[in-house]
C-alpha cells in the first residue's frame, strides 16, 4: 500500500514502573519501532504533559522520507496534506486527508506576484534592483491565502496540515526560499540550489501546522524546474521502455522527451505565452472561458462553447487553438496568419484587423501572429529534440499535453495549424496540470522520493536558444501549418 | 588522526561554464566529497554572495558526527569548540581550537541558579511552583557569561565557537533544555529524554555562532547524568578487560564500577555534599583554599597550605578530608566525630564547638558530623556495589577519583578515615573533573560517540536509597574507620 509522506499511527505505551525507568522520549521512540526519529525541542517539551493527559495513549503524526521519520504531533485525529503547483501566473492547491486518502479539495488562485511583472524576467529585475524578500513575501502571502481557501472549502484549518509537496520552476522555487535570483538568467545560468528538499514550512512563514514540513521538488537546472520534474513524475514517461513526449504548457512551454533510459528537456525558446498572455482577450480555462470555436464552411458565422455555459469572458488556450485552425480552414486567414477575407465580424481596433468572436472578445491579425511564434517555437523545440537523438515522430509512442492546453484542446485543430506532429491522434494524451498531479502523488506516495532524485539526476537539458538547428527551422514553422510540410510527420 | 565535531576544509570550486551548469550549492556540495550534507536556509541564502565574492575559493566549517555533515559557515580562519560541565554549584568551560586542537582557556562560575536554591530538589520545587524557563534562563545566562569569559581569557570571540560538547546531571540537562523536571524525583523517576543528541545553540539562546551546534550528553536515568557517562569516556574504564571504580565527588556523590562487560552506577545516597556546601568554611580548589592540613603529634599545632600560597579564605574537599583525618589521628576527636581533647583553637560559636584553623575559617561538631554521613555512604555505596557483583576490594585494579576530592585528595588520609577502601595507594588515580574532560574529549573526537552510545545503553542503575544492604551497614560505616574495620579490606 502507498504510504504517503505523513501518518497517523495510534499507539499505547508502557507505563513507567520501577522495572521501566526509560525516558518518556524513548519510551515513544521504542514503541514507534521507527529507524530513525527526531522531533523538535518545541515538541519534546510537550511530551511529559500530553504523555500523562492521555494516560499514555497518543496518536502521533510522523513524516517520513528516506528511512527517517520526523515527529510533528503528539496526539491528532486528523492529518492533512496539500500539494501546490506555484506558477508564474497561477497558484494551484488540492487538500488530501493523509488518513483516507481522499482528496478533499482544488483551489486556484493568481499568483500576487503578478504585481510585479507577469514575466519571470521582469521579476528577476525587480528582485535584482530591490530585493527578493519583497518578492518571497508576496508569493508566501498568497500560498496563505490558499491554504486557507482550500481548508475552507473541505471545512477544515490549516493547523492540521503536517505536509506539503511544492513544485515550481526554478525561479519561483528560488522566490518561495527567499534565494538569490540573479545568476539564473545570465550566462552560464547557475540556480542556487538544484535540491531543496525539505524545510519547516514556519522558517518561510507558510501557515500550516507550527511544526509541518514542506517537501520542495528538484531542479535540474535554470531551465528545468521542479514542475516539469513533477510532470514526469506524473505522466512515468521515465518509467517506460517506449519513447514518450510530455508538451508542457505554462506561461513557458516546456517539452520532455524519454524513456527509462535517458531523458531530454528543451526549454528556452518558448515564444509568447499561450496561457492568458499571448492575447488580450486571454483567460484561465475558467467559468466564462471559450474553449470551443467552429465557423461554418458557408456563411463563416461562428460558433463557440463557454465552460460551464456561462456568458463568454474571454478565451482559453484550447479556444485560441480553435480559432486560429478554423479561421485558416475556411481561409479567412492565410497561412502566415494574415486576414485574406472579411467577414462582418472583422472590425477596426485601435488602427488593427480584429476579428470579434463575442462582444469585445477576439483576437487581432497581431496577435495570430504571435499566437503563430508560440505555436513555431512548439513544434520546432518538439522536431529538433526527436532529431537530435536520432529518431523520428514515428517512434514516439505517446504525447502528454499538459499545462494550459492540457484539457481542452483538441488534437486534429493543432495539428492543422502544425503545432503538434501528424502522428495517430490515439497517442495523444491529456493530462491536465501535471505538475500538480507529480505532487499530489508524491504527498500520497513517498517511496516516490527515489523516482525523482533518479529523474533529476537523469535529465539532459537542451537549450533552444543557442541551437543552431532550431534557429534555422523556426522560421518555416512560422507558416499554417509549415513551409516544410512533410516535416510535420 | 583524531578529529573533533568541527573542521575547517579549505577548497576551491570548479567555476560554472557552459559545461557545468551545477547549481551553487550542489557544486559546493561534491567539492566537499560529503555523503550526506546539510545547511540552514540562512546559510544557503548567503552562498551564491560568498562564493562569487570569494572567487569560488571557500573556507567552510563543518560539523560531523554519525557520517553527517552539517555545514555552519562558508568562509572562516577559525573555528573553535567549547567543552562546559555544568554542575549543580559550578560552571566550568574549556576553549579550544579545533585547528591546532590546542586548549585555549578554561573558566569557572557559580551556577547562577543557586540563588533559587543551593541543591536540586529546592530547584525542581521552584520550577514546579514557578516555572522551568525562570531556571532554564538563569542558568543559559551563566554559560553565555562564561563562554565570554572563557574567550576573554583566549583573546578571541565567541562567533568562532562553532560547537559544544556538554555534560551534566539528568536534571540539569533539562533546565538547560527547558523541559519538564517534575517527573524526575518521584517514583519511578522518568526523566522527558535521554539522548537529546544535537541541538543548535540558538535554539535555547546560548551565544556562540548562530549557526553553531550543541552536543549533550546522554543520561542513564534520573541519577544518571550525562556528567557520569562524559566521566566514563575520560577514564575509558568501559574500555579495559580489568574492573575500576570512578568516584565522583560533586554536589553529589556517585560511584561507578565496570569494565569492557558490564557498567553499574550506585548513586542517589550521597549525604550532604562535600564541595562547598558540607561546612560553612567550604569553597572550591581555587586560591586560597586550604588543601593541605597537618596536626602536630606533640603540640597538637596546625599547619596548612593553601592554593597558590595566598591568604586563606575557605578550605576545599582535600582539605577536609585531611583536617578531619588529622584531627581523628592526633586524637582530638574520637571514632564518632566527637571532639573528646580541647585545644586553644577550638571555640565555642553559636553554641557550638568550632575548631579553628585561620581567621573564622574552620568546621564545627555539627560539620564533622554531616562529613561522617557523606564519607559512610561513599564507602557504603562504594562496598554494596563491589559485593553486588560478587567481588571484593582486591579484584579492582584501579579507582579514579574526580570531582570536589579529585586533584588535591590525599589517599591515606582518606582510607584513615574509612572513607576509601584499603587497597595499594597505587591503584588511585586523581581524574580532576572527569566529566569536564570526558566533554572535552568528545569535542576534540567526534568519533567517540558510539562509545558515549555503548556507555549509555551499557550502565546498570544500582539505587541505594532503597537497597537493603546499603541501609543495614551505614550506620556502621559513620564511624571512623569503621565500625566492622575489616570491610574496609
Amino acid at each position: 500500500m502507498k504510504q504517503g509522506l505523513c501518518f497517523i499511527k495510534s499507539i499505547e505505551l508502557d507505563r513507567p514502573s520501577s522495572n521501566d525507568k526509560r525516558a518518556d522520549y524513548e519510551r515513544l521512540k521504542e514503541s514507534l519501532q521507527t529507524d530513525e526519529l527526531s522531533l523538535s525541542l518545541d515538541l519534546l517539551k510537550t511530551l511529559p504533559g500530553v504523555l500523562r493527559e492521555k494516560d499514555f495513549f497518543l496518536k502521533p503524526v510522523l513524516f517520513h522520507m528516506d528511512g527517517r521519520h520526523i515527529l510533528l504531533e503528539l496526539f491528532s485525529e486528523q492529518c492533512l496534506g496539500v500539494a501546490i503547483d506555484i506558477g508564474t501566473t497561477n497558484l494551484v492547491a488540492s487538500l488530501y486527508d493523509f488518513v483516507t486518502a481522499e482528496k478533499l479539495s482544488v483551489f486556484t488562485i493568481q499568483n500576487p506576484q503578478l504585481s510585479f511583472g507577469v514575466d519571470i524576467l521582469s521579476r528577476i529585475h525587480y528582485a535584482m534592483v530591490h530585493n527578493v524578500e519583497e518578492l518571497q513575501r508576496a508569493l508566501i502571502e498568497g500560498i496563505n491565502k490558499l491554504i486557507i481557501s482550500v481548508c475552507k472549502d473541505a471545512g477544515v484549518v490549516p493547523e492540521n496540515i503536517y505536509a506539503a509537496s511544492v513544485c515550481a520552476n526554478t525561479v519561483m522555487t528560488h522566490f518561495l526560499l527567499g534565494l538569490e535570483v540573479r545568476y539564473i538568467p545570465v550566462e552560464p545560468y547557475i540556480p542556487v540550489v538544484h535540491c531543496p528538499e525539505i524545510i519547516r514550512a514556519r522558517e518561510i512563514d507558510i501557515h500550516i501546522n507550527r511544526e509541518g514540513l514542506i517537501y520542495i521538488f528538484p531542479n535540474a537546472g535554470s531551465y528545468v524546474g521542479g514542475d516539469i520534474i513533477a510532470g514526469i513524475i506524473a505522466t512515468e514517461l521515465h518509467r517506460r521502455e517506449s519513447t514518450s513526449i510530455l508538451i508542457d504548457v505554462g506561461t513557458n512551454a516546456e517539452v520532455v522527451i524519454g524513456n527509462r533510459d535517458w531523458i531530454l528537456v528543451g526549454a528556452g525558446a518558448a515564444g509568447p505565452a499561450l496561457e492568458g498572455g499571448i492575447i488580450s482577450s486571454g483567460m484561465m480555462a475558467e467559468d466564462g472561458a471559450i474553449y470551443r470555436i467552429d465557423i461554418d464552411d458557408r456563411d463563416r458565422s461562428i460558433k463557440y462553447k463557454t465552460i460551464k455555459d456561462t456568458p463568454p469572458r474571454g478565451i482559453c488556450g484550447s479556444g485560441v487553438i480553435d480559432l486560429v485552425a478554423e479561421l485558416y480552414r475556411t481561409g479567412i486567414i492565410d497561412n502566415r496568419g494574415r486576414i485574406k477575407e472579411r467577414t462582418d465580424y472583422i472590425k477596426e481596433k485601435e488602427g488593427h484587423l480584429f476579428i470579434e468572436i463575442a462582444d469585445s472578445i477576439g483576437i487581432t491579425e497581431r496577435e495570430i501572429e504571435n499566437f503563430l511564434r508560440s505555436k513555431a517555437a512548439m513544434f520546432t523545440s518538439i522536431y529538433v529534440l526527436v532529431r537530435s537523438i536520432g529518431l523520428s515522430f514515428s517512434d514516439i509512442e505517446r504525447i502528454y499535453i499538459a499545462g494550459a492546453l492540457g484539457s481542452g484542446v483538441r488534437v486534429e485543430k493543432a495539428q492543422t495549424l502544425g503545432m503538434l506532429p501528424l502522428i495517430d491522434k490515439d497517442r495523444f494524451i491529456s493530462v491536465g496540470n501535471s505538475a500538480l498531479k507529480g505532487a499530489e502523488m508524491f504527498l500520497m506516495d513517498a517511496s516516490l522520493i527515489a523516482e525523482i532524485r533518479d529523474v533529476q539526476s537523469r535529465i539532459t537539458y537542451h537549450e533552444m536558444n543557442t541551437d543552431r538547428d532550431f534557429m534555422m527551422l523556426f522560421p518555416s514553422a512560422l507558416f499554417i501549418p509549415h513551409a516544410e510540410p512533410e516535416m510535420l510527420s
